[in-house]
Order: C-alpha cells, then sequence, then structure tokens
C-alpha cells in the first residue's frame, strides 16, 4: 500500500500538467495521500506545482504544504498572497504554521495572522512564535485536549467533541487543575472504559514524563526515545500545560540529527544534497578540503626540515602514507566510540582516568600488532632492518597519540558546548596526519643520531 | 521530571545493596520509572542486579527486563529458571518477548512457552518466532484491537474492554472483513464520539497505510516517519491482519541505523560501546585498521616504483600527505552526499548521467581553486615551478577521480545489496591514498620524461 514515487509517473503527471490536461493531473493525484502529492511538488518547478495546487482542496492543499520540505515550501508560499497563504494555515496544525511563519518577512507574517478565521489559532501562533525553533517551545503545537481533575468523564468527553476537528491525533487527555498545571493524563482507553459520571480524579495518571518549554530539542526527542512515549505535554516553569509534543517531530529531530552528524564527520560544512545546484555543493565542501590542504602544506614544511634525513635514506618517503592512514584511522575510531558514548549518556562511573587507561590498553594492543606486521612486511619489500625499526616504532607511537588525541578532542569539544562530532571528521584526520609526520621523522632522526 | 542517572545515585544504591538495606533501596526505586530503573540495573553486575529484581513486583521486573539493552538482557535472564522467565513474559509484549526468546537456546525456550500462563500469548510468540528480526514481522506484535466491519460502535467498545489488559496502547481500532482481511481503521476519538449503535462500516477509514510482513524494517521506519504515523498494521500476502508495529520499535531502528552508519563511516566493525571490554573494542577496531594497513604497504611499494624520480627530485616527497589527503577527503565528501540521496530515496528524475556530470562540474571547480593555492603556496616554500606544476596538476586530477570513485561505489555497492555506508569509511580512503600516489607519481614521471 505503500507509495513510491516513480519517474515514470512524474514524467507522466509533468507532462499532464504542461499541457494544462486538468483532469487526468486530478484522476493521478486523487489516488495518492497528500504525504506523497508533497514528493510529487517537491520535483516540480514553481509553475508545475502552482497548476497542482490549484486543483486540489484548501485542506489537501493545506496537508501538502506542512509535507513540503521547508527548503521547497517557503520559496514556493511566498508566490502566493497572504489571504491565500492564511487559508492553508487555518488547517495547519500550529507548530507547523509557526515553522513557515517564522520564515516569512515580519509584515507578510502579520498579514497572514491577521486573515486568519479563528482568533485562538492566531494565538496559538503568535504564543509559539516566542520560542527558539530549536527547543521544546518550538516543537510543540498548542492543538491537545485538556481536561479539569475535578470533571466527570461525560465533561471530558464534550471537551473532547468541542475540540475533535482542531485535535486531529488524540491519544490522551492531560488533566490539569483549576490554573491550568499538569497533573497527569488519561488515555482515550480509560475514558472508553469508564461509566460517565467516573471523575477524573479517580481514573487519571499521575507522574507522568513531561518536558519544559526551554529544553533542548535533542533532550525531547532522547526523553521520548528512552520512555516509548507518542506524545509527551510540554509545560513552563511554573508548571502549567503549554503544549504537547507529538513523535512525529521527534523522529524528525532524531533523523536530521543523525544526518547533520554524518555531515559533519564526512566534511560537509552545510546541509545540503546532491539535487542543490553546483554552486551550493561547492560552498559546502570547499571549507574542509582548504583546511585539510593547508594541513598538507604545512605537512610539507614540516617534513622539508627533514630534507637532509630523506636524503641519506630515500626509502623512507615510501612509508609516508602508511604512517598518516594509520594515525587518520585510529583517530577517526577512537572519536567515534567517544561520540557514542556521549550520544548514550551511559559512561556514568567512569572517570576521566579509567577511560584513559582503557585507551591506552587497546592503542598497546593495537599498535603492537600493526608494528609487528608492518616489521615484518617492510623487511620482506626488501628494505633494511634499520628502516623497518623506524617505520615500526614511529607506527607504534602513531597508534598511541592517536588514540589519545581521537578520545580527548570530542570530550574537550563536547565541554566547550561545540558539536564533537567535528573530532570525528577532516579535522582530526588532518591533525594526525601532521601528528604522524612529526613521530616518524622525528624518530627516524633520533634513530639516526645514534 | 526527566530522569538522569548520577554516579552519586549510583554509588548510593549499590552501597545499599552491597549491604542488603533492601528498605532504603526499595525507598529509592521507588521514585523512578521502569525505564529509569533499568539503566541503573545496566550499569550493575549481576548479583547486585538480581537483589534489586527481587525487591520488585513481577510486573515491574517484567518491564524493566523488557527495556534492559539486549545484549545485558540475555546473560542477566540465563540466570534465573525458565519458570521465572516465564512469569516476567506473561507481562511482557508478544514482539519483546520474542526478541529474547530468539536470544535464548532452543530448550529453555521450548519451556518458557510451556511455563506462560495464557495459551493466547504462547501461540502469539511462536507466530512470531517464525520471521527473521529485521523485516516488519519481526517487529510487529500481535496485541492489537480489531473490530469486525459487521459491528456496531458499542460491540467494539466491548472488545475494547475484553483486550483492555493485554493491549496497552490503543491509538485505533483496525477494522476487518469476515477472513480477517485489513480494510482500515476507526480512531478511538471517534469511537467516543459516535453513537453505542453507529455501523463500523458507516465511520471507518478506508485506504489506510500498512505493510507487510516482509517489509524490510528500514523500509517501515521511513514510511512511519513519511506518514507521520504512531502505529502502522502489518498483513500478509492475502491480506490477513497480521500485528501492528507501533513508533517507539521504528524510533528504535532508525537510531540504531544511524550508529550503524556513524560505525561503519568511521571504521569500527562491530557494534561495540565505550564500556566494553578490552578485546571487543580491539576486536571491533582491528579490521580496518589492517585493511588501511595493507593499502599503507601497497602505497610503500608502489612509491619504490619511483625511487629513481624521487631521487632526481626528492622534494615530490614533501607533498604526498597533501595528495593523499585531499584524495580522501574529497572521496568521503563525495560519497556522504550520494548517500544522502540514497537514505532519503529522493533522486527521482535524475540519471547516473545527469549525476556524473554535476560531479564533474563541482569537482573541476573545487579542483581548481585547490590546484591555485597549492601552485602558490609550493612556490612560496621555495619549491620550483615545475615541482609547484606536478603538485597542482596531479591534485587536480585526485579531486577529479576521487569525486568519481566516492560517486560511484556507493552506487554499486547499493546496487549490489551491500552497504553503501561502507564508501564513505577507511575503504575510500585506502583506495584514495593509492589512487592520489598513483595519479602524483606517474604525472611527475610523465612531466619529467619531456
Amino acid at each position: 500500500m505503500s507509495f513510491v514515487l516513480t519517474k515514470d509517473l512524474l514524467d507522466k503527471v509533468e507532462k499532464a500538467v504542461d499541457t494544462k490536461n486538468s483532469q487526468f493531473v486530478e484522476n493521478e493525484l486523487s489516488l495518492l495521500r497528500p504525504a506523497d502529492i508533497s514528493t510529487v511538488l517537491n520535483e516540480m518547478d514553481t509553475e508545475q506545482a502552482m497548476f497542482v495546487m490549484d486543483l486540489l482542496t484548501v485542506e489537501t492543499a493545506a496537508e501538502i504544504i506542512s509535507y513540503l520540505d521547508e527548503d521547497v515550501c517557503i520559496p514556493f508560499i511566498r508566490n502566493y498572497p497572504s489571504e491565500t497563504i492564511a487559508q492553508w494555515i487555518n488547517y495547519i496544525d500550529s507548530d507547523d504554521a509557526a515553522d513557515i511563519l517564522n520564515e516569512l518577512p515580519l509584515q507578510t507574517r502579520e498579514e497572514i495572522i491577521a486573515f486568519l478565521d479563528s482568533k485562538e489559532k492566531a494565538d496559538y501562533i503568535i504564543d509559539l512564535l516566542h520560542y527558539e525553533e530549536d527547543c521544546a517551545g518550538g516543537l510543540m503545537a498548542k492543538e491537545l485536549i485538556s481536561a479539569n481533575i475535578n470533571w466527570t468523564v461525560i465533561q471530558a468527553i464534550d471537551e473532547i467533541r468541542r475540540q475533535a476537528e482542531k485535535v486531529e491525533k488524540i491519544y490522551s487527555l492531560y488533566v490539569v487543575d483549576n490554573q491550568e498545571r499538569l497533573l497527569g493524563r488519561v488515555s482515550l482507553k480509560k475514558i472508553i472504559l469508564s461509566n460517565d459520571e467516573t471523575r477524573i480524579a479517580d481514573i487519571y495518571e499521575q507522574g507522568i514524563v513531561a518536558v519544559k518549554t526551554y529544553q533542548d530539542e535533542d533532550e525531547v526527542a532522547e526523553i521520548m526515545r528512552k520512555y516509548d512515549l507518542a506524545a509527551v505535554p510540554v509545560i513552563n516553569e511554573r508548571g502549567k500545560l503549554m503544549g504537547r509534543i507529538t513523535i512525529d517531530d521527534a523522529v524528525d529531530v532524531i533523523t536530521e540529527q543523525a544526518e547533520e552528524e554524518r555531515q559533519i564527520i564526512t566534511g560537509i560544512s552545510e546541509d545540503i544534497e546532491e539535487d542543490d545546484n553546483v554552486l551550493m555543493l561547492t560552498r559546502a565542501r570547499l571549507p574542509w578540503l582548504i583546511i585539510g590542504m593547508a594541513g598538507g602544506l604545512m605537512g610539507a614544511r614540516f617534513i622539508g626540515l627533514f630534507e637532509k634525513d630523506l636524503a641519506i635514506l630515500p626509502a623512507m618517503a615510501f612509508f609516508i602514507p602508511l604512517i598518516t592512514a594509520t594515525g587518520g584511522n585510529v583517530g577517526i575510531q577512537s572519536s567515534s566510540i567517544v561520540l557514542q558514548s556521549l550520544a548514550n549518556k551511559s559512561m556514568i562511573g567512569v572517570n576521566y582516568f579509567q577511560r584513559l587507561f582503557k585507551v591506552l590498553i587497546v592503542a598497546i594492543i593495537n599498535g603492537v600488532v600493526i608494528s609487528v606486521i608492518v616489521f615484518g612486511f617492510t623487511i620482506i619489500l626488501g628494505q633494511t632492518v634499520n628502516l623497518a625499526g623506524i617505520v615500526a616504532i614511529s607506527l607504534f607511537f602513531v597508534v598511541l597519540l592517536a588514540s589519545f588525541m581521537g578520545t580527548i578532542t570530542p570530550l574537550v569539544l563536547d565541554k566547550l558546548g561545540i558539536n564533537p562530532a567535528l573530532a570525528a571528521g577532516p579535522f582530526i584526520t588532518t591533525a594526525n596526519d601532521l601528528l604522524g609526520l612529526a613521530v616518524y621523522f622525528s624518530t627516524a632522526h633520533m634513530l639516526y643520531s645514534f
């Protein structure tokens, strides 16, 4: 039953759009879900997409808008007058609506709010615009159903009826006191299974998990994941119920986090996709390439200092890639393991000293294994025992130092409030290249001075 | 309201456990949620954890078991007789129960199933054990509420009452025909707002998203993410309703995917954590280090072929790290961008040729920028125009080739059914090191032959 957009279908629809064959487009789209239609629109140019939108009901169009990628959505809707945008916003949940309005110019934003059908929706959005996008307040929707602790079940059902159209997904009712402070929740299941006259006070669940408006979105996602929650209430500092975050928003946070981490680790400095234009792709890639290049030039300068040693023992040059590559690999592995601990917040009861001690042991084992193998192969490659010794000894220390740096760097970045994933990317590779060269050439220089 | 385990609390509880101070431990734990108690147990040794489990009710203990990490849970519960495990399994949802039983020896498994209180639960588990763990069938739980299309609302409510204890989270009822084939769903909201005598046939929602038992877990997670679903029904090839997957399981899939991808990219070959033992950590890291080392040795052998060129122009050695590092960085960036497209399945309407053409343009721009800068700096570093030319020209071709390889490799791996993330890890770095050396030394050799 799931839908995957094919090039074939897209071509058919695009051709129909270009020939203004409304009937055909309507027929094709009627078979699709709104989330699928937004995938189609994502691939179309503005004119085509506007033609398609005109064929849809306001409600469907609104849902499609809420599914569009933000970088497609904002430029697209700016083709429409504020009044049309307001008609869509009427149907969009307050959290998504606030996200969209946040990206529009102040004047457009105020016009749209003025055009909204319901004063309540306008107030919701104005309230949400106060919060930073990456905290619980920026993630929550105002649409939720709350029940006063003094109500009976039938009163709660009346409230559900009143709000039914406004709140699409209801998993439970949040129970509040007269000051709107969150006390707990009642599941819809319990409402169905209770008598009309049962008091909410007698059936509600206390001590539920809630998040504060100012909590970071990563923390919210982690809490929802940990406690397996489909929705979590958001309260302010005084315990007042302010909104509700549903799991789909947390899933988006988790997905974006993972994507961002991969981009950082692989040396991409902006959020890009393969179908972005050449300029954006280049701009996202050049910064790290240039840093890597700067590292490479420093390396060249550094090796230059040992020109005389190289003249005496030119075969030393053969092993430069081995030294730098090993340093890079070991450093990245070490950072990655620390990153994982930081993400899981699971390293309780392990202090820095114990941590580094363990890193040291693992590094010694890896270092010995690699050094011994390399020593053997270097001799097999026809080099002298002398050179094989230099390579093996430096490799051992490179593994040790790279492990140490790879472990320390993410911990330090994290303490400084910088994204520790930076430590598993080109930065650590570049640093380790230089470190490796330093170890290699100093070792050679010292051993040859004897 | 959220709980983060502190070293302080853990120490207090561990001390109380060691002195068998049951009263204190019970008091502390009574303040925690089951998910939090499992975090505590995760940090304890077996004897301590067993002492804690004895203090809890069977129901709480069962919930804790279902929250434990699998690699902690299985060795831990094997300390208990099958009868005790069965008592816990009585309270654990069939999907988690099957995951646990899957890891136990056949005999224990059958003993546990025989000890279960309910025949229905036993049948559920036996059914689930048939599915691979990483498909929809392996993810789903059998606990769900279905309503026959011919029922009225009051009959559906009776069914909810009958199943209430068994099915903890109910978002909607799945509507089926007399052959148990899935037709659609009714939300609990609708049940609450409808009259008792309303026919399910008149209020149910058709054409809902469902997944097939054999669909891959990544696909299931992507579908739930795309359509913002809190739960998705699972059907077999003939459309029969087989189970239900809730979003918390999809979230686990997404988190594990991201973690696995990071491990692959950073050259870690087993699923490890920082608090695993030294042997496991070493075993997970050595394979890629050894592959990197083999690459380095091949590189050494390769450079050795150009020993004469190096003797003529020893300064060539200075730029080896620059060449290899740039190749590595460019290759990883290119793979990363393709990986993202593969993950988003968003590259519709772009064929291989267009893709490579764009890659080529970006590579040319990056290559030119870097080559020009490097040319300048090489001369500033005091090298000859000749050498600067060799370095700049090879760098340009290295960027081109590495972009090409970085783009092609993940696409090919994906077509072969191999995890394309492999292409953004040490494999591509190693390959690009060799590629870079080949380009550099051949360029130098050719230019000098003139």
